[in-house]
């Protein structure tokens, strides 16, 4: 049997296949953060011709489901069908918005003023061919050529060697070898002018991945791939995920399933761009604490145990082989350095590009992710902190939510008189969903305009009739095209009010513990898949961010990929994020008394003490007047 | 259905499975040396009560079929059957000739007056647990406590961190750390007082495969294990296993052939003395060049390519997990170095048994294995070449030639007047077979008592019935009983001959080129697996040895292992090895004009220069008068 796609391909299906499962056996990602379960809602396609059997529609509005749409996981063709996959059920790679931030990547490199310095060195040998008087082996030969250029000592890894003789034949003795740093020898290539040479960085988030693929030589971004964590399927926070992986089973499922998102991530990318596995030489792997772990297969149970230790803080640099990453299978795999159980090598990576360790100024770090991270310090000092925050500003648990990729709201505004709501879109396409940014302009837009109140609840008796009953109670309509709705419902404020007081609560506290006035910080960076920007006006007004004039925040957006990025590049900047690692010290917020307590006064709008919020107080007196 | 043996035992047998595969699935192991193809008919077995079909009878004689004796790889029951398995048919474990010579080993040992220092050394450390104001990582507490007891730059592989945590916690923190000379760790166990510390020590021959399992804290020799190299179903030579690797898939059939020999021999003597996998944790290999290049999975075409380049001659020291040997995967492999395409491992072992590279006194090494190799040298010089004797002495291509185990006739003399046999058998038993020492016994008392001449043909009219016609022409009946004839045929004795001839044609060709009279040589040591010792005046009369003093000789029979047992002991006598190979200076002699003129000289008995001969001259006119 056969699927046909609207755009004009034309695919296999067997009896009693799923066409999510079909489509990805032929290289047709959707995603699929629950794994093709049902559940997640996100692998939605629109069924127009054939036959077929639903088992089930999972959390599908009524209307969605009478516009044809279905979940690919859940449907198994009975004759030939035609479908079609909407934009926003697609794996991305290629995403326009990150590669148009190519050259700001390549300017901040600059801005470090380090070389670039990959973690593979090269060198360029000519071989004397053996003759029968120079007859020693090809390994020996290969090793004295080494010694003549002073590189001594070096180490041959077995697969290497057992490869080496022919390469050094077909590449008639004239070849480019890469070593490590530890001067293990990681390939041997023919001579060849000018070859371009690849690596990966790799952001591992608990609710969203994102891979890069580099030039080496260039430091160019070449292509970017980004999609859920399947492992959200086993929870969506660390917690769960280290529950489940102590399970008989479980941490080698939690393994595969990441890196079968990280190596579908990078198999597209290779495709895109015609580059073969062995071209990929290096890569860095950026992750907190529990997605690291898992990532290399190594148990996180302690982490969750009393007295919170890792296994491993340091992550040595093994090779790719062992990390099952479909690249070269020498190449050496840089992981972040992570400091603590709940404060990992993402935070590291980020407080890396943000660039504040280098800085006299005290600053705030913020990284509003699944888990909250916190760190605050500048040049000779860095505390650090973690808030659980939940996964909903990268658009899980969010009826309509969406990471920050193409056909995403991005800002939101409602008219205070009509309650009609307008907003900026991604690419500038028709909306496919909401996310982080468009959420807090959501959220205080309803509260100015009176829409939900101080505690997030919708007002009963608002004068439109875009607050209606939905499945899960009331909900407001932000947009209706083809039966195709965009709401935000009172489950989702819930969650948003809990992920903001979490991340309040944490920089209040971290900022008592350290007996500090919030005047004294100079500058907040703001990191997190949820935007390209926010707008602090309206952040604040959520209670989201403290009340600190406009131009102390700075929006760095995925600071964990980016300092992946810079750490691929540069030598010197994985000197630095190991200087960061042991320099940060991390207090643990979670077993403060206070922290308990911060957060139920955070989980109002903007918050119960009104008095931290002075820019609000007197916004919301003038709207009253 | 079920297979019953005569010992007792009962086993499982599924329809359309050869008795050899069922026997083999439930870990009672058969010597089928041609993999169970019919072709090599070691797999012998006596089919006692049933109904079966026998597929073919390969080279069994009439008289053995009319007994039930049959091959189990081609041998199908069709019913419940019983068998019977002699003991020349299995694979051989806990060789008693072999453990007898253990305290010779461990005196060996001592006459090198080195230390017992294994591949892996230990460290016993005591960490501190971790608390909630020391909580660091368990890599960072492990690294902590190494560097202070002054163990700097240590590696951790992969594997053994993936581990490494639950291990540390439950030995309680108090734990014995193994790590290589290049600091890689190898294991972390819990602290335990006299721990025994296991190796293996393995010789990899062209015809036969021998492993000795050590303890590494007392140098004992614990048990033995060896078997035919299964390879000998692609070749019986290194130029045809050559060939066949250089097919597809050839390499890879090789190499797996050849390490399920060693890992069937290590699970038995696992079992036998009830060791885990994990405890194994260094192994010595020792083979020569083509032998060592297939274990590892390296292409080894290159060996019998103009100019004769290996791709490695010094193999550097991978973990067990690259060489799929079953036992610890990151216990280091000690390789013995090769020194030209056809002077391998072995070679280097075997000189370092012998001690010759230590004695002033010039000497002669000789292997007569597969390959023939010869060495000549002393403390200050070593050269060596290589001659293919092809693997007769040891017991493969000779219709009951067998290795020198229990049961192999191992000397033998006939009655000039009655032309009747006598001989001993090793282990004092019936004789199943005969092996290298009895074959030159055999050939050389036929020479002199006139059963065959010059040439090695059975001379016409000799006096007895012994002398009769067989499968493939004249042959001699040694020994017959229950219709288990021993035979020694024509075709037997002319594979003799070439292999003899082979070697000394080696020998006479290396003197030559090094303008050394015979006289100069002090010591011949003579290295092979072919009997406990030879009787020297009739390897000579045979032509094998050169007329040198019978005091001049020694047998120092598998110097192979031997070297390997050594090796696997002692750092100092590793370093020794790695001095062997590199002063040792290789001649190719199947290069040089005058081999194949030597080699024909050589094929008569004793050889057609009688002078090079002077006793077997005086021996011969003795005789006559």
């Amino acid at each position: 049997m056969h699927i046909k796609l609207t755009s004009g391909e034309k695919l296999e299906i067997s009896e009693g296949e799923s066409i999510l499962r079909a489509l990805k056996r032929q290289r047709v990602y959707l995603i699929a953060s629950c794994g093709g379960k049902g559940i997640c809602g996100k692998c939605r396609i629109r069924l127009i011709e054939g036959d077929w059997n639903i088992k089930s529609t999972g959390k599908l509005d009524p209307t969605d489901i009478k516009s044809g749409i279905s979940l690919a996981c859940q449907t198994f063709p009975r004759t030939e069908i035609t479908i079609d996959i909407p934009k926003e059920s697609r794996l991305v790679v290629g995403d326009k918005i990150a590669l148009s931030k190519s050259g700001d990547l390549l300017d901040l490199l600059h801005s470090f003023k380090v070389d670039i310095f990959p973690l593979v060195r090269t060198i360029e040998l000519e071989l004397p061919p053996p003759t029968i008087d120079d007859n020693i082996s090809d390994l020996e030969r290969l090793k004295r050529s080494l010694e003549e250029k002073h590189l001594l000592g070096v180490r041959f890894p077995y697969p290497f060697v057992s490869s080496m003789s022919d390469l050094l034949r077909n590449a008639g003795w004239k070849v480019t070898i890469g070593y490590t740093v530890s001067n293990d020898i990681v390939y041997v290539k023919p001579s060849v002018a000018n070859r371009e040479r690849y690596g990966i960085s790799v952001d591992i988030g608990t609710t969203t991945v994102v891979v890069y693929l580099l030039n080496l030589t260039s430091g160019q971004l070449v292509d970017v791939g980004s999609t859920y964590n399947s492992q959200m399927r086993y929870g969506d926070d660390v917690i769960n995920r280290i529950v489940f992986a102590t399970e008989s089973g479980g941490l080698e499922e939690l393994r595969e399933s990441i890196v079968t998102d990280i190596n579908s991530l990078i198999g597209l990318l290779r495709e895109r761009h015609d580059i073969r596995r062995e071209e990929i030489e290096s890569a860095v792997i950026a992750g907190n604490t529990t997605m690291t772990h898992l990532f290399w297969g190594i148990n996180p149970a302690s982490i969750r145990e009393d007295p919170y230790v890792p296994p491993v803080n340091i992550f040595p640099r093994w090779r790719a082989e062992f990390s099952r990453l479909e690249i070269n299978a020498l190449a050496p795999v840089y992981t972040f350095p992570c400091v603590a159980s709940y404060v990992g090598g993402d935070i590291v990576s980020g407080v890396l590009a943000s660039q504040m360790n280098r800085k006299k100024e005290t600053a705030i770090f913020m990284d509003i992710g699944t888990n909250g991270e916190i760190v605050i310090g500048n040049n000779e000092w860095l505390v650090t902190a973690a808030c659980s925050a939940g996964p909903c500003f990268e658009g899980s648990g969010i009826r309509h939510g969406m990471r920050a990729t193409e056909g995403a709201i991005e800002s939101l505004k409602i008219d205070p008189e009509t309650f009609e709501p307008t907003w900026t879109v991604i690419g500038n396409g028709e909306p496919l969903g909401i996310c982080g940014s468009g959420m807090i302009d959501a959220v205080s837009e309803m509260f100015l305009t009176g829409i939900i109140d101080q505690k997030g609840k919708f007002v009963e008796g608002t004068n439109t009739k875009r607050i209606r009953n939905g499945l899960e109670g009331p909900e407001f309509l932000i947009h209706s095209r083809n039966g195709s709705d965009i709401v935000l419902t009172q489950v989702d404020i819930e969650n948003l009010l809990r992920a903001k007081a979490a991340m309040y609560a944490g920089v209040s506290l971290l900022l008592k513990e350290l007996s500090l006035d919030l005047d004294v910080i100079q500058k907040v960076y703001i990191a997190g898949g949820f935007g390209n920007y926010i707008d602090v006006d309206k952040a604040i007004i959520m209670g989201m961010l403290p009340d600190l004039p406009k131009d102390k925040f700075s929006f760095i957006g995925n600071a964990s990929i980016t300092g992946a990025y810079l750490a691929l590049l540069s030598k010197d900047l994985r000197r630095e994020a190991g200087m960061i690692a042991s320099k940060m010290t991390n207090i643990e917020l979670s077993v403060s008394q206070g922290f308990m307590e911060e957060y139920l006064s955070a989980l109002f709008l903007p918050h119960t003490d009104i008095n931290q919020f002075p820019t609000v107080v007197k916004r919301l007196k003038k709207k009253k007047t």
